[in-house]
């Protein structure tokens, strides 16, 4: 077999990426735990058609197909690969509202995959995290303000630069655009969404070929407001459109910023331009910046959808927010902002003196294991030097000597060097796990 | 849309299960880490001629496909997704050799996939923990003693039944069936492999078939022997058998049986009818029975592989093995032999007096988060009793009641009844998180 090279588009860490991948993930986890949301995962696969029933990105769907498929199988379902985690929740929910208690939280930790051609930062399989509020019939409006500040903590409690959520609410734009007499608002978020990439004159000419330059004017007024509290509402009120949708909207992201400013100031700004692609999004929606890597695009986006969710009569509200994950660490490992203190678990190696004294090297590691200290014996029973810089090679900071002859148990650090009797040894907390930074 | 159902082979768990799971994912992970292996994952996806290349799962394979794929795309490599880490995992290892330090060990806990018919009990997405050491040109043979002890710590460290870790090597099989003079021992392992579907006659005739009674009767004599210490090493000597390879094969099995029996008694069995499936496998082979549930089949399996990653002159033997996480919890949800302390991670719920008054619930709630006590607030101002039945439909133990009028902020047990002033107020140990039982 020759060297395999890697994937295009489908990414892999590194050993000591994937301890820093895996401690963010458990920060995350913590800190949705903390707000009740319950730990989910849906199988990687959904029918066609429920892939295919919503958004931009079906397109871009993997199918499957077994090897060895025969003629037998041809009434199989067809299946493809999740792009979302949104879609097979919502699914799920659907699937089993009998068994769920509402509102439900969940967080959700899993890898999407989606068929586009590779190019810089755009992967085929990467990791989402995303956490999610869904209740019966209806869903207040609270959940809407609530979730910023979950993903604001989550993301705080990582040594990451300081992110901001950029908000805004679907009614709000689509009541603005009706008020202007635009009958088709969906029209217009999409070309409003294109308006960091294409540049306001762009944006303008495309909405004034159709609709007359005034309306063009309003709607990138719109677009140009930013607050970090509810002065947005004045500014709106400025622009002279009216309608119930409008208010509505101005409203429901009015509550959004104020509660965000009470619980965890400069977290949130109202950002009328954002508009986010899918198209299942009602209400609030969401996109975060993270200081610095701005140009980068949103490591965080999401919203409120009324209709992702119904059967017959039933409807199941929601509201999520999704990291992108893959995306952000990406991101970080390349400018080195992004590290672990040390790139194995191992704290200890306790050296072997011969290989018939295995068994005690192997119950010293069992004993500081018991203590919850990671622990590995040496391979070999190679000169001293050799095991000390084993150690080194592999990031391991203790080395343990067992007792031999005259001398007691004795554990050095290897990084200062500095060698003492074992008994009543512990290390140093910090160096207990590999800690993020 | 209309309600969807579970597709056959695919298994998802309900919120509490998944809690579970996630418990037991966690266990394992530290039992993992505590031993120096570091967390590592591999893309879901492999290229086909990398998945086609060993092992009879490989006509179980799902390929994949863009669902907008065109002509320009023919040449695009194929691609499926893998069904077992040990061959990601060792092409892993072969496209990063220069960045690992060896023996690398590494823990992975990743979704796999199999295109099989689905019958009770086997998956076609399941979830795997494997662990794993490889080593560059060649592996010493302690790290297959270590293998079983790291297992047997992992799996007790769960309110599980006993674990008992049955162990072969492939070397002592192929010895003997050498040294009786047969030159194709890979078919007797094959036969063997199915003694106890089939039983012992119909095993023996047909080995007798081709290679005559005597040798038939050899063979089966020495699948028959079982032992948990040496003595398993005078029986086979008993049977009159000699070939290099064979004494190779009993001294490994040997060391591995004694080294389990003094650091983890009873917990490992030499049983030399073992022989599993893929011929990947070079020396050790693993099975684990979990008392009660041995009709299933193992749990855990594994083995060392001395040419599974090798690219030109480069060669990296390595040793494993593979929890089949879904298998194990599906036979344990069923059996009601695994669940949690409550359904959901969240600790306290604060009431509500009123939507006005939210963000006073709020920052309770957030004064609880802080102190690590998982905190939801109340979804709307119901009544008193609606908010405490909300609290029980959840599972979520404590209500906390912030101050009224003259009542200061209280806390109510809900499932004891008792209520307490909130000042100097703590969860119970065992209530600040669900455990496992």
């Amino acid at each position: 077999m020759t060297r395999p090279t890697p994937l295009s588009g489908f990414p892999e860490w590194l050993p000591e990426q994937r301890l820093a991948e895996q401690q963010v993930l458990d920060r995350l986890r913590r800190t949705f735990e903390l707000y009740g949301f319950s730990p989910l995962e849906t199988r990687a696969v959904e029918p066609l058609d429920q892939l295919l029933r919503k958004g931009e990105t079906s397109k871009e769907v993997y199918t499957l197909r077994r090897l060895q498929a025969t003629d037998d199988d041809a009434d199989e379902l067809s299946l493809g690969l999740h792009f979302d985690l949104t879609v097979p929740f919502a699914r799920y929910v659907l699937e089993n509202a009998g068994k769920l208690q509402f509102p439900f939280r969940r967080y959700q930790i899993q890898k999407v995959w989606r068929g586009e051609r590779p190019a810089a930062g755009r992967y085929r399989e990467f990791l989402q995290a995303d956490i999610d509020i869904v209740d019966r019939d209806t869903l207040p409006s609270h959940y809407e303000a609530e979730i910023p500040l979950v993903i604001g903590d989550a993301l705080r409690a990582l040594p990451i630069p300081p992110v901001t959520i950029l908000v805004n609410n679907r009614k709000l734009c689509e009541g603005f655009y009706r008020g202007l007499g635009i009958e088709d608002p969906e029209e217009i978020l999409r070309i409003v969404d294109k308006l960091d990439k294409v540049g306001p004159s762009v944006v303008k000419d495309e909405i004034a070929q159709k609709h007359g330059e005034a309306r063009a004017d309003a709607c990138l007024a719109l677009a140009g407001i930013s607050a970090q509290d509810a002065s947005f509402v004045d500014e709106v009120r400025k622009l002279g459109v009216e309608h119930p949708l409008l208010d509505e909207g101005v409203a429901e992201l009015a509550a959004v910023v104020e509660t965000a400013r009470e619980h965890s100031p400069g977290l949130v700004r109202a950002t009328l331009k954002i508009a986010r692609g899918l198209d299942y999004y009602t209400g609030t929606v969401y996109e975060t910046e993270l200081a610095g890597f701005e140009q980068f695009g949103s490591i965080c986006s999401g919203g409120r959808y009324d209709n992702l969710a119904s059967a017959g009569k039933d409807v199941f509200p929601g509201v999520g927010i999704s990291i992108g994950v893959s995306r952000l660490l990406g991101l970080l490992f390349k400018a080195d902002a992004l590290s672990v203190s040390r790139p194995v678990p191992t704290a200890v190696l306790v050296a072997l003196w011969s290989e018939e004294e295995r068994a005690v090297s192997n119950r010293i590691a069992a004993s500081l294991r018991a203590r919850g200290i990671a622990t590995e014996v040496a391979p070999a029973p190679a000169k001293l030097g050799k095991q000390i810089r084993h150690a080194e090679r592999r990031g391991i900071p203790f080395v343990w000597f067992p007792a031999n002859g005259e001398n007691p148990d004795q554990v050095k650090d290897i990084r200062s060097g500095e060698q003492v009797d074992a008994e009543g040894w512990a290390p140093p907390a910090e160096d207990i796990a590999p800690t993020l930074r």
